[in-house]
């Protein structure tokens, strides 16, 4: 079984959007069953913890025979063991990696705006008619959907009609929403 | 035959630094030939490059069966085919992709420099008296190594002697050194 290090509480604005969330989901795609395990600043401060995840951060996933960190590297572990996240022909995997990379480059801080918007639009222009990035959903979807989401209080994605309905598509999925549920739970629970 | 894109010429404080630099090193420890094609501003935006690397960006490589961008993907999909990069067993494997997604992570803007000198500082912790991030040399220093050398204008590492030591180790390393020669040996043909 795996367990899944998430946090007890964040701030109202952070919610839905901490990365234990792209965790949640990819589980909730592959269909694969996990654990939470709820934590606060002080085990992020641990020795202990730091020796799960060297940053502190979420997420960090332990099974029996492995310990990862890295919201990417556990998306992409999850993807490896499931055709739901990840064609299985080499081409498919290799490019569902790489959509991977481009979406965890794709949201940076309001300093490189510019950049982000220049990002956003090739993104657009890659999209076209696209449902997806590439011919069905995968990873790499997944995560850009998650970095698409970070950018909910600028206008960069809503002015952009296909991008905000390709991220609205990604959204609809039922696995984004119970994975979204469990995400915010234990927010609601901390703040009762 | 793998061929691999590049940028005909860059300005002096970029070269080093361009990311098909990654590419070119990763090869280099596989042990496997390449070709390379150099383009220039024209190409970036053109609809035929674009459909290669979606952003316009360095470095893109085709082959007879794929064709993939991201340097973070491209060196993955290279280490997947090489024991050099990558431990053959899935929780190495699994790891060394972790520390990759962290190394394109503890890289940014001037902005941002606080949370980088936290995330270095996690590092060099992380570190103490390995030679590696894991037991062994693997993709994941390769990238950490090239983001390192991002902050060469900076003193975040040179004040920190371990990790100075970290990423000099990975820059003695002969793949380093032949594909750095690789990387410049285009501008200086470009500055003739």
């Amino acid at each position: 079984m795996i367990t899944l290090s998430a946090f007890r509480s964040v701030p109202p604005f952070a919610q839905g959007l901490v990365r234990d969330f792209r965790v949640r989901w990819a589980l909730e795609e592959a269909g694969i069953p996990y654990r939470e395990r709820l934590i606060g600043p002080e085990a992020q401060q641990s020795a202990a913890y730091r020796a799960l995840q060297p940053f502190g951060q979420v997420p960090a996933i332990e099974t029996d025979e492995l310990k990862l960190f890295e919201s990417g590297a556990i998306v992409l572990h999850i993807a490896e063991r499931s055709d739901a996240l990840m064609p299985p022909d080499a081409n498919g995997r290799a490019r569902t990696s790489a959509w991977m990379y481009a979406a965890l480059k794709s949201a940076r801080r309001p300093a490189v705006l510019d950049k982000v918007q220049k990002r956003i639009a090739a993104l657009e222009d890659w999209l076209g008619g696209r449902d997806y990035l590439e011919d069905r959903f995968t990873a790499g979807d997944l995560l850009m959907t998650t970095v698409l989401r970070i950018l909910r209080h600028t206008d960069i994605v809503s002015e952009r009609p296909a991008l905000k309905a390709y991220q609205a598509r990604c959204e609809a999925r039922p696995a984004f929403k119970r994975a979204m549920a469990d995400h915010l739970r234990p927010f609601a629970a901390s703040a009762a």
